[in-house]
């Protein structure tokens, strides 16, 4: 099992994310307008991909190589490229 | 401003969601694994979308046109083949 | 049928990811780099988003109200609010 | 430089890729509709994310560890977690 590190950064971000998703619920709850609707899914939803975004680079980068065992082994930039990509669909 | 139809069922949504985020949350508090909170996170952005899928439907189809002013103005064929592309890139 | 407004326009935008598509085969035949090919895909991929997104906003803004037998049916504000959702989620 | 490997299974992807973007510049010619049109757009869409997802995966399990230099420090389920996500978001 590979455990996540810099988790503390990670519930910043899923604990957030929560007010988000508790703040689309009391515009539900009071009947707020369509329009703000849709922006405060837009919001958490660009929170959900970062947060993703966040624990796919930490497993790129921690968990593809095990660097007490091959240190080295893993080519930072052709990580780098891939996590280019990943950061670029995720948006 | 547009106050948004079925919001029963689009406060079911968003409970759900919310309960997957806290569990993420509980999932980096307790330190799973790298593999399960992917998961977790995958599950709640699918959730995400199809919460963001059912405002755009609700506001197609009852915002674009107001029916008490134009029935029968909006063509629900358009409409329709509208909301599949809507669906398929919010999947 | 609804035919579509703007043809010259799409027209062109189509052309040029044909030419990007052409370029990413160029590339593979001439066993360019991974990171080239990556980042042409990448390019091709906005190109294509862009070309949907502009068909999806002329599908609104002529196809889901016929103007003619219903002028000012369509709720303009209503539909821009749309618009930039579908605009956020084709980037 | 990190050459790309199944060269040829990509050319295939990519050729079929053009034919489906000179489809959807037929089809704008000829003035087709604008279902047509959408259907034709996010079928290649799709063809577009299948040859991303492809070089991604090429990219993951070949250039972010040099097998010559490291054999064996590429953490395969690790990779295909990874490849799992990027599939389920090029989708």
């Amino acid at each position: 099992m590979h455990t996540i590190r810099h988790r503390e950064k990670l519930l910043s971000r899923v604990r957030r994310l929560r007010g988000q998703v508790e703040g689309i619920e009391r515009a539900l709850e009071s009947d707020t307008g369509c329009e703000t609707v849709l922006h405060l899914i837009a919001g958490a939803r660009g929170a959900m991909a970062g947060l993703m975004a966040e624990v796919v680079e930490d497993h790129v980068l921690t968990h593809l190589v095990d660097a007490d065992k091959h240190p080295d082994a893993l080519d930072r930039e052709a990580a780098e490229q891939l996590l280019e990509v990943v950061r670029a669909y995720l948006k």
